[in-house]
């Protein structure tokens, strides 16, 4: 079957956009307003049983559904709007899944400040499916996109990478009973998305390109680097990890760096700067922006690959 | 299983909304822009076999999911803006299906203006699955909702109605071959939204209340008068329908009557505006408004029941 990307090429192949438009291959769409604002919008769809579990609490389905689409806002620097809820949901699904869902969802949306504006819910012959789609705005010129990268730029992250992964791991391996107090199941059911630092950051004008770290960074930088026609070496030693994260695995580097590369949904960002700039957002520099197109794991002697959803 | 109308009722009670917005419970949301402009957006999802099957056609699918989507803002009277496309696509889906899909998608949206921005791709685990949001814009206050109907208006449709629901009939019966040349399985496959009657209704200030026919007026006509707190008196012998669909129904007044009011997908407009007050789009009064909340269908003994897509 055809592959996630190339379908995504082929789809935007077709388009041909107006002035002042941003489409398809960043984390959010940008539309002109009339007064020099523009609308950022972005779209998730998750699915039973691939991108989240029935048995896991509802609420925190809900919540991780705002959050993976608020996070596409914070990547662009944009402030809050509102979101749009869709749910296919199956006849034998019990009411209070529903409800529990509602409710994180709900939560997400109201710590974050985004209004839920509307919708769509149909009954599914399958499983449950869930749409999301969020908007946001800011000033012309300010978003930034995955495209203007410079060699010599520094590649920084925000927070700690490779918990959520690590969480997922954990909650796969649980059998009936999901442990909501392990830290790190904590901290992939919960993500908080950063929405105030990618608005401070794209404010301050120093950072060339940004998204959010939602497919791991062995995935997510090789989208700023093939936007931005850019390689990069990023020092493996540099990559910011949690204490917890380093006492599971002990000796074992290789499943921590699985973890803090290939691993997805952390929701932190991923940006890069001019070297020394200053940015009013605490973070840690990975890495280097080289010109050619070769992205190089220093300190590992590994390949970490990109993810794809359509061959896992 | 909680039903459609009162999930959205509750979802719609947990929001607060911040100044200028129109949310849950209209074709579109209204999000205000910065220079007396609103943003409108609106979201549907359709699933294989609930509203659509595999053996039709997929470009007329792709068509049907775009025209569904732009019918919401041709209802608010808005103008284009763009259109977000989410995929979940089955592993054994043949690429030829998502081409297909992709073609008639693209058409719709290249017809009416709407450039595709973005979206979401992800490997179901069961069937298809496609949701879809539309942005669109107009000037404040020139959005038509819902609510606004008075006693006394006289209340209207564009077109005839009937004919998509006599083609899914006629659809449902066909064995492997559809029969593409068929009046009205065309007419059900191949909807035409009314964006420009919708703009000119919109802005020629005498309309009080629009919406789309997506789900009949049984059902639609109902949600008007919900959200404008009156009743109606509807003729039935005033409902347009055309030659073809008389001719198909010949002395079955009932199945005609079915068909045109209670079928579904006909995507012409239904309005309300001032008796006698002049509009500059092709129309047919059909009824009256009236104060109270009772719907009475004049010339039948029939009532006809609103639709609900969790109970059907």
């Amino acid at each position: 079957m055809i592959g996630e990307f190339e379908l995504i090429d082929k789809i935007r192949a077709g388009v041909s956009l107006p002035d002042g438009y941003l489409g398809i291959g960043d984390d959010c769409a940008q539309l002109p307003e009339r007064d020099a604002f523009r609308t950022l919008v972005s779209t998730d769809m998750l699915l039973e049983d691939v991108h989240f579990l029935r048995k896991v609490q509802a609420g925190c389905t809900g919540w991780k559904a705002a959050v993976a689409n608020i996070s596409d806002i914070a990547a662009c620097g944009g402030t809050p709007k509102g979101i749009f809820l869709s749910l296919a949901l199956p006849k034998d699904l019990e009411d209070s899944w529903v409800m529990d869902f509602l409710k994180g969802f709900g939560d997400a949306c109201n710590r974050y400040g985004f209004p839920v504006l509307g919708g769509d819910t149909c009954e599914s012959a399958g499983k449950i499916c869930i749409s999301v789609t969020v908007i946001g705005q800011c000033p012309n010129g300010v978003a930034v996109t995955r495209a203007g990268a410079l060699p010599g730029d520094e590649i920084c992250v925000t927070g700690c990478l490779g918990d959520s992964a690590a969480g997922l791991e954990l909650l796969l391996q649980s059998a009936a009973r999901v442990d909501y107090d392990n830290y790190f199941i904590d901290r992939h059911l919960r993500p908080q998305p950063r929405l105030a630092e990618g608005l401070a950051l794209a404010r301050s004008g120093q950072v060339h390109a940004m998204m959010d770290i939602s497919d791991g960074i062995g995935s997510d930088l090789r989208h700023i680097l093939k936007e931005s026609n850019c390689g990069a070496i990023v020092d493996t030693a540099r990559i910011p990890v949690s204490d917890a994260l380093r006492s599971l695995c002990g000796s074992d580097s290789g499943r921590m760096l699985d973890y803090a590369i290939s691993g997805g949904e952390d929701y932190e960002l991923l940006f890069v700067k001019s070297k020394g700039a200053v940015v009013p957002v605490s973070h840690t520099v990975i890495g280097t922006v080289v010109s050619g197109s070769t992205l190089e794991w220093k300190g590992t002697d590994r390949n970490f690959k990109g993810y794809n959803h359509f061959s896992r």
